[in-house]
């Protein structure tokens, strides 16, 4: 039998072979089929590409290993929490080694007395959340991913979330970590105690820069004491225009809610399509507020919102009568986007505007979709000004992703023109590197990428992700 | 007349020269007296010489004009707000020319709807914390040193102060900011929008880094709307250990004072002696805590604290019976190192431990100063494990200075075997360059010095800072 009458099986990339012989068994996967469920996160809209391999560490000297094993074979890395990125962060690359964190889930440590906590950068927002409820302590940021996404993915694109209005994101909450640095060193940034200043902040610019400084594999956040138990309201509005200057007031009324969120009746719809929960016949536009003040100041600023509530127009304003009622409206608020994703791809917008500004942004967003004739839903955490306008298309209907991706770039415009930012918490990675072009000036850009080239000399931490 | 006759006047460096065509009249200081009173900021134990030159731009134009005279001529720069600093972070070195921030007071806009503050970075902290209270608003980071210095200080020490217990440091309250970066470029970072991830963090980055990044020319803070009045409680213990366990006890029981301090007697008698306050009569250390919880909520906290304060050993422990009362207490706190500093050259500490770690650590100092036969008084942000053990030498005492730099080693020392870092809040500067060596890994270390060169490609900012 010739040796050459045999077409040789596709040669796999150097870099496979490398991952299989430095980690233990069943670690690397390399079936084709179980490659493409690795391709994208939740932008599949963003570029793509089947990776090469997927390597699934369970400790960091093994994230250490696949590290050194993409230095050696210069094979871009992609580093991967829980896939529900909405800017292509975690999107793979032809010939790209996808690093998923899946199986790194322990909570190393929960301490009361220090409050914080160290986890592997594996573990499930809503898991670390549980855990730490159980001693009393709570961990605030909480994305709408959160019974999904992972503190890793959280930390690499610095998540936000309902509670930030009051509470402060995920960079708010990041004491420490350890790393994989570009250079294939396993490193401890940060710190434990509650204070310190020793030298640069690394472990803040780690936060957010999803993974293109580093493989997280280790943080160390801090907690709060449980808090009170929430006053929830809701107002119902017959315009976004009109939910956005209740908004307005509440803030320049020097109320500090612990959520302030808006929710439109295609959200609500698609919810009640999908989850039969009824929402959707009452209003155009539901704004829901909550207060954790203790005792009768939650009260009073329960009130208060319900007030501004009304002054602004609503057509229904009440506090909810129970925690099971106040529940199902902020699962709806929290359903919206896998309901959204029923109904076609989803291009999700995640702009930032002053607050003053949300009624003009609201009403701008509303004639950009007349006028691309594109489905808008909008979700909102109103009272941060950070507003996810959710464009639908028909499956496979060209035209109209076009239409979209032109409003979408409109949308990117407006918010620029208002003061905004293209992106409040979801980070750039592939969807919003023209509009960080578009934000930032060529010499920010220059230093970003100096910072880049400085810790990833090698190019090969997320390449091509975010600058 | 022959003209080589005359010997020549000391030639000025020829940056000084440049200097004085690129700014207006008036702008650019070199007497040699005046110099002297900008070598070095209030760390006179590190290392300092008379600067070549102090220029004190009006402008962010006027502060760009000074780097690139000084990229020009290769010369240091050195960045200075009040010269408050306490690890030397502001020291003039040799040929150097410092910045001052002097005349850039402007407070630019304060925006309540938006709950931001934009203002130059010579405006000093109370001044802005004032201006914020007319519009019902609170910038909430407060620096023992806060009557005198700067924003622009605070924010390139990531300063503390005595209500980071509850709310968080001067990082926690930076949105953005423009600077002047080592290349002479005057840019923007960061945002003014409520949330923001839009790129590498590099507005985070500047905070902290001592100058040895960027010159900031305005800062853009977060505020808070003003809050409820504070209840404040005292409590006298005989020993500094029984207080550090009544601090444990507090923050282990869930507790969120908007202040936890500690004052020892060494400090109360140099108040006394300074402003004839009657203090140090009633206890050998006494802890001040502070409770803004809303309502009832506040004296129920006030009152949890008193009962914590007397589980652990106070010998009297007591609500602030007024304002004033209440006030004179964290006035004895806040004069307490200008008080000492009378007595004496000061050797600041500044580490930070683990909360629980308090009571141990605090005894650990008085056994230093007892071996080193080195005056050692304490006061600490407590509550955040955020320890300031000053060591107090008789003018031109050379072996007392040499043993006290001894104990100040070994407290570093000790702090880092309880799980600390050498510096809570002042900053690495230049008394802390060897700490933190022994704090962080070579790794880290060279991470760190592989941005500053990414970013100071010519190693004119703040040369021999930090790292």
């Amino acid at each position: 039998m010739s040796t050459t009458a045999v077409p040789p099986a596709a040669t796999p990339a150097p870099v496979v072979g490398a991952l299989l012989a430095a980690l233990p068994a069943g670690r690397v996967l390399d079936d084709p089929d179980v490659l493409a469920s690795y391709a994208h996160d939740d932008a599949e809209w963003a570029p793509h590409a089947v990776p090469a391999a997927v390597a699934r560490p369970r400790t960091a000297e093994e994230a250490q290993a696949v590290v050194r094993a993409c230095l050696e074979h210069r094979a871009p890395l992609v580093p991967r929490g829980a896939g529900t990125g909405l800017s292509g962060g975690a999107n793979a690359s032809e010939g790209a080694v996808v690093l998923s964190t899946e199986h790194m889930t322990d909570i190393v440590e929960i301490d009361g007395s220090e409050r914080l906590a160290v986890v592997q950068p594996g573990v499930v927002n809503d898991d670390l959340r549980a855990a730490c409820a159980e001693s009393g302590l709570w961990y605030p940021p909480d994305p709408a991913s959160s019974p999904w996404s992972t503190i890793g993915g959280n930390v690499a694109t610095n998540a936000g979330g309902v509670c930030c209005v009051k509470y402060g994101v995920t960079r708010d909450y990041v004491l420490g970590m350890q790393i994989v640095n570009g250079l294939g060193e396993l490193v401890r940034l940060g710190r434990r105690t509650a204070k310190g200043v020793a030298g640069l902040d690394l472990a803040g610019l780690m936060v957010g820069s999803e993974g293109t400084l580093g493989v997280i594999t280790e943080v160390t956040v801090k907690l709060r004491p449980a808090r009170a138990p929430e006053h929830t309201v809701a107002g119902y509005f017959d315009s976004v225009v009109d939910a956005g200057r209740a908004v307005a007031a509440i803030t320049a009324a020097g109320l500090t809610p612990s959520a302030l969120e808006l929710v439109d009746r295609t959200c609500l719809e698609a919810v009640d399509a999908w989850k039969n929960m009824g929402l959707a016949a009452e209003a155009d536009v539901v704004l829901l507020g909550r207060s954790d003040a203790p005792g009768a100041a939650g009260d009073a600023e329960a009130a208060e919102m319900l007030a501004h509530f009304e002054a602004a127009g609503a057509t229904f304003a009440a506090q909810a009568a129970d925690p099971e009622e106040a529940d199902a409206l902020f699962a709806a608020r929290r359903l919206a986007y896998p309901a959204l994703e029923r109904l076609g791809p989803v291009l999700t917008e995640d702009v930032c505007v002053p607050r003053a500004a949300v009624p003009e942004m609201l009403g701008r967003i509303q004639d950009i979709g007349r006028r691309y004739e594109t489905t808008i839903a909008n979700i909102a955490h109103a009272g941060d000004g950070n507003l996810h306008p959710l464009l639908i298309t028909p499956v496979g209907d060209e035209p109209a992703r076009r239409r979209a991706q032109a409003a979408f770039e409109e949308i990117l415009a407006d918010a620029l023109s208002l003061g905004g930012t293209v992106t409040g918490e979801h980070g750039v990675g592939l969807l919003k590197r023209e509009g960080l072009q578009r934000e930032q000036s060529p010499e920010v850009l220059a230093m970003q990428g100096a910072v880049k080239a400085a810790l990833d000399p090698h190019g090969i931490l997320n390449p091509g992700k975010v600058l």
